[in-house]
């Protein structure tokens, strides 16, 4: 439900309205009826809106006790003849411009707390949020309309730019990022990427790193995710770029536009992600590869090699997706057949 | 060892107090011989108490120079004889009995740090800990006898429950706790889940998530774990429930009662998970599945498909334990007997 | 590029000069030359040195606009004929060598920020660096020449060596750590490992944990890592051990001198890893086992058993890799040659 101890609607909104906002069609109801509030299917009530956007949701659908519903034409059937009904293509992208909407736009307070810590030579745009206990390093530059959320340290020199929201407990050093950047909690962005050279006494000595960390626009960075800087040249993260909660990224590293990078993955250093690459939850990238534009990597699988663009992929290592769940039937199937005895038979000749 | 720099016993027990603590019998020696400390076996000396709970102990067992042993049955044969013996069925639970008698219940200093920065209208029961730096939001609502350790971070709204231990640099936001909940060190926990919809440029937005994260009692929660709160539902994970260190819990997913998670382990969103699971180390879960009551997930596996209830798998993709392991096994054979080579044979009828 | 926003070069330095720091031998260019800064090939211009220190470089050696270059004998020849060239054997720790010359040894300002909060009883040698909103608890003990990043906590009794560099946002409690040690961003040290035994209302209750930490010298530890203090014996982490970001080490793991840990990989409680193992990232290992001295066990492995000194495994579960790629070449030459019709014509005697 959406929990009201945390989130309020700002109003209602008439039906001819929610059209309007989400691009459905009003194909039964009264344009002039309004909701209040959107709310998942199974938990909505008159004046809620609720939108059936995943096929395991029609169950739900046809008991909902919302007053209206978005679908797409195809589960408009199974509507509840009682509720109003939406429907479009994308009904998850209309729910969004929805909730957008109804509940979006919540600015956090102006203003920099008297325990945040800002050098004198740093710079802060206008209209900055600034929690408690931030540290904003020398010369650092930051933009206008930016929240810095609590206990976050800016490091000496970052460039951050207008209307980035960074959450709290971030470190941020060595880095330059856009606009629209957000920032989940606990990101660790700058540090010095995992190097080493033998020394004298043939101990591993940390090696300097040199390089930057250059994020672009509307970039989205998860929770506890670490983005080590470059050595000598930067590591990259093109705009548009989501990444979600304990990614690692190694340095030297660069990620393509667009690109979607889920939960748990690690891209080793020096790897080169293409365009829109969609790479799986706990998928693991080696070093100094390219990853062609727009290939897909499924979760969990290890990449090994280079991969072309387009391709989709799956396994350890890593190939063409219809190939590995092929081996894993072909492999079930000698398994559950007892091939291991047929063959023996093969071999010898002589058993029965 | 215990280490008396940072743990001190707060006094010594007899044995015949060791017997009723831990529920064991005192099969040798004498009840009223105390002990002073527990160790253990290999560094356990005169006055200390020390517990065989691993078969792999037994070796240290026979050489222990413990005054008092507490074992099972079984090897209480490989006790030397010098020293005193208890016997139970389960050691470990004797163990962590008698850990709690003898160092448990340290309570930390009560008191509001000074420079903790906390809302006026955050409501904070008696006898609180709460550290320096702590930062406790507008609204926030804190229960009796809680710890919250230096420069963490409860958000707007957020509720935590009585004798809860948060410890530092923790961030809350969105949430809803109970009662003995533990959470350890830079956990996040309700920041925005990872979902997003194409823009008009088609570039991707990131999308209002409107739910909670609730959390039951009693539940222990790892160190740098994320947990993101619900899109339009909540994220719930229910009492008794333990999360190792650096898992990953999207928007939505559901935690039955006294499930248990290991580090790595990653869940995607709307995942419903029943009580009483146990999910290995580095485990992924897709979205939108559902895991049965009591099921088992083997560490590294990968699971794609719904789990019936008390199932227990392995691989990925997920499958029953032996046919996994039965599978490997059959890979094994064939790569190491040359089946190329025999199937090629077979294949073309000609080579010899 | 060496971004100067961030980085400057102390100086310029002579080919003399720069083949004394490397070791590199002058073989072309005149030795009173200078060089200014260390760049990438690509990037490098006049009065900049750049270093071919891997294959997959020679094509941007041989267009490079460096002034100087730094090659391996064997790549000489793909050296452009107006650069200075320097040949030895390890480019890379020639380049190390000279970056730390020409950009290291930049000190943090020395002092304790006002807003560092610091226990009467704790000890802080001369020379140290405390950043804002920095927590030092009692008793905790810290040597010379240390640098604590802003809004770090070290816990009650802790001890740190001399120049030791702790970055922002670390919890460091129950640990014992030596000289020279690195501790990147985020890194939490010494909580509670996973334990629990089950109560009398069968509920699960997380066991006292009561070693601690043990961290040798010349230790490198990765943002957001977790390393769990013993339960009876203590976490140990000998010296000159590397562990990249968002590794997880639980309660009781020892990990022996100079081994390297690559990111997300997890080590269970009670493992001992010996001198000189590398574990790819990704790896999980299982508990209460022992990995050999110098072993090898590469990216996304599980080891679930002892492990040999010297042996380089792969797979899950984990053999030696070669037999580990060989199964996957014989399952792929399987699944692509059909293998399932071959196998049941065998198996029936009557399909064609």
């Amino acid at each position: 439900v959406v929990n009201r101890r945390f989130f309020d609607a700002k109003g209602s909104l008439s039906l001819q309205k929610v059209s309007e906002i989400t691009g459905a069609l009003l194909t039964r109801g009264d344009p002039g009826e309004v909701i209040e509030a959107v709310a998942p299917l199974e938990h909505a009530g008159p004046g809620e809106l609720a939108s059936c956007h995943n096929a395991s949701y029609v169950a739900a659908l046809r008991t909902t006790k919302a007053s209206a519903v978005l679908v797409t034409p195809e589960h408009a059937k199974d509507a509840p003849h009682g509720a109003a009904l939406f429907e479009m293509r994308d009904p998850k992208k209309g729910l969004s411009l929805l909730l957008e909407k109804l509940y979006g736009g919540v600015k956090p307070m102006v203003g920099i707390h008297k325990t945040a810590v800002i050098s004198s030579s740093a710079r802060l745009g206008h209209d900055c949020s600034v929690g408690p206990g931030v540290v904003i390093e020398d010369g650092a530059e930051i933009g206008n309309h930016c929240v810095i959320g609590a206990n976050s340290v800016i490091g000496r020199s970052v460039v951050i730019g207008h209307r980035c929201t960074i959450e709290s407990h971030v470190s941020i050093s060595y880095a330059c990022i856009g606009d629209d950047v957000s920032i989940k909690p606990g990101a660790r962005i700058g540090q010095r990427g995992f190097g080493f050279f033998m020394g004298d006494g043939n101990e591993r000595i940390a090696q300097l790193q040199l390089g930057a960390v250059v994020i672009g626009d509307r970039v989205d960075i998860g929770a506890n995710v670490t983005i080590d800087r470059g050595s000598l040249r930067n590591t990259v993260i093109e705009s548009d770029v989501h990444i979600d909660n304990l990614v690692q990224i190694a340095h030297n590293v660069f990620i393509g536009q667009g690109s979607v990078i889920l939960s748990q993955t690690g891209i080793s250093g020096s790897t080169s992600v293409g365009k829109g690459v969609i790479l799986g939850g706990q998928v693991g990238v080696a070093g100094h590869l390219s990853i062609g534009e727009g290939a897909r990597i499924l979760s969990k699988s290890g990449v090994i090699g280079h991969v072309a663009p387009g391709a989709i992929l799956a396994g350890y290592p890593a190939v063409p997706r219809r190939l590995f769940f092929k081996s894993i039937a072909v492999l079930m199937g000698l398994t559950k057949r007892g091939t291991q005895n047929i063959l023996k038979k093969n071999n010898s000749g002589t058993e029965n």
